[in-house]
């Protein structure tokens, strides 16, 4: 379909190279650079007058940097003339500046969805958000794609005995419940306290995991001081072995040395945001979403229902 | 006045200290860091509500990171239930993506606008913009301030004789044209023609500069290519000596290296944009906008004219 057309930025090149071959189409011809000053230059090098035009872009880091991609390309590709602008943002950034914690506090989450539509945005196909509560944050359509079956699939696969899946916090029980689901297993759940932000601190755990292999599941592991710290407290309380695995590997700062020293035997990520050379480890195991994102497109273009990908 | 508040982000800290001062309030109490992962963390340490609030940022290198600074924080502002939120942008990004120069080119200085209204902001308080048009795309009140008064006042204070003001470029002109009143002296041009950004081409000069003291102006120094090529055009046609200035010192790549080696006697630019103390040379002389903006920011504040600061 020559209308349908899918372009990428910076964020996630090799991603959005699978996305458009799993659809059969060409990635759209763009370049994406920066001025000597550091202003971001897009140059769209392909006609675009009434497509239905797809963007494949994750807010991670550099957040700002891709943020500002994303919103000179929407800009872009609305003088162009495109027919609908479709944003693929496999990792939605600044999702967890959702609600004012305390007074004077920002909503960025809630500021990047504002901005996405001042650029020209239609609709915005995402995977798993922080909250699900985002989604009102848009006045447009919102795809909201879940990685719960891609992960599962593969611990399933793996054919582990005895498993139960844990949540690291109270926050994540209802997604720990989804993946628990799937593998026919019961849930566990970490009872922690946060003194501070990229702190974390283990307390005592709910559930049974006396000789189990658990799975820790998280949407997100950023310094993965809570993952590791929760690994800690299911060995030391009779867990067999810990498995750990998040949809979005933002992995900063301390995050890759303190993996690589944990008692995690293994953590399954997807490439909704690519890890490195120099990040990937012998422990990390990256899915790709490609083939549900692909299919979402296909559907969303061909006005059919998307949650049957992953209900 | 306690229903005036000045604060800063983190591009211009020293001008919006002398800010304050010249106002005669103390700076706003206000962290503005990074989280682990990149994103922006702003933490507003004061009562904004009922106040007139005055944010003092340039979305200068690096662009993106400064611009979203400024986002989050009118965000902060608007949910913290300020009474209105004055951006002071002494230098305004993307200002050179004002207008499709091809097809397909985003016009990236509109999106900011959209986007610093969209966040929440009342006002803008700006200084020379790229191009006077830009104005236009804001829909809330822009007050336009101009440093051709505080370069002139300092090469009139030098007591030079037998000056030329010269435009690098025909864009110029009218900036070229406003100095030279100021300094009751002739204007010239430099005939240029640019093969692509970044890269300048110096052709022959416009007017009589035998002899004289050529005073070369311009909006924004980036690369310093334009600036150095026309020093060595105005030497090369006759010029007894050649000083530069401008009032957006960006300064990028290459620049500083082509300046220190160029003909340039003496390079005078603005704090709009802060000089590092690595990039401080002999050369450079940085004269304080501080005294316009808070006099600006005062009269803004007590509903007076502005323009009589620079007409
Ligand atoms: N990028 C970030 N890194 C670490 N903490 C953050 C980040 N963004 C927001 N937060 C804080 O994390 C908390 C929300 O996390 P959660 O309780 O997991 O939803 C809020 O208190 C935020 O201030
Ligand atoms: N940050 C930048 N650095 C260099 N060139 C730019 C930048 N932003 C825009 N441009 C280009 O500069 C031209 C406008 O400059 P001017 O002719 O001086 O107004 C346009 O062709 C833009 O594509």
């Amino acid at each position: 379909d020559p209308s349908l057309k899918v372009f990428t930025l910076n964020s996630n090149r090799k991603l959005a190279e699978e996305i458009a071959n799993h659809i059969g189409t060409p990635l759209g011809k763009c370049s994406v650079s920066t001025f000597s000053d550091g202003e971001v230059q897009i140059n769209i090098e392909e006609s675009v007058r009434g497509c239905d035009v797809y963007v494949v872009q994750s807010t991670s880091l550099p957040v700002n940097q891709h943020l500002m991609e994303l919103l000179i390309m929407i800009d872009a590709l609305k003088r162009a003339s495109s027919k609908s602008i479709n944003i693929v943002m496999p990792y939605y950034g600044y999702a967890r500046q959702d609600r004012k914690s305390r007074s004077r506090e920002p909503i960025t989450a809630k500021l990047v969805a504002d901005l996405l539509e001042t650029a020209g945005a239609n609709r915005v196909i995402t995977l798993d958000l922080h909250a699900p509560q985002i989604q009102g944050f848009f006045d447009m359509p919102i795809d909201h794609l879940q990685g719960v079956p891609i992960l599962s699939d593969y611990f399933e696969a793996k054919g582990l005995d005895d498993v139960v899946v844990v949540s690291p916090d109270h926050g994540g029980v209802t997604r720990a419940r989804r993946m628990a689901d799937y593998l026919k297993a019961p849930i566990g759940i970490i009872d922690k306290r946060r003194p501070r932000p990229n702190v974390a601190e283990v307390m005592n755990i709910v559930g049974n995991i006396e000789g189990k292999t658990a799975i820790l599941i998280d949407d997100i592991i950023d310094t993965a001081g809570t993952i590791t710290l929760a690994a800690d407290a299911l060995i030391e309380n009779g867990a067999k072995e810990v498995y750990a695995c998040c949809t979005h590997p933002v992995l900063s700062g301390p995050a890759l040395e303190r993996i690589d020293n944990s008692q995690i035997k293994e953590l399954v990520v997807t490439n909704s945001i690519p890890i490195s050379n120099e990040q990937m480890s012998d422990k990390i195991k990256s899915l790709s979403v490609a083939p549900l994102i692909g299919e979402a497109i296909i559907r969303v273009h061909e006005l059919k229902s998307v949650s049957i990908l992953f209900d």
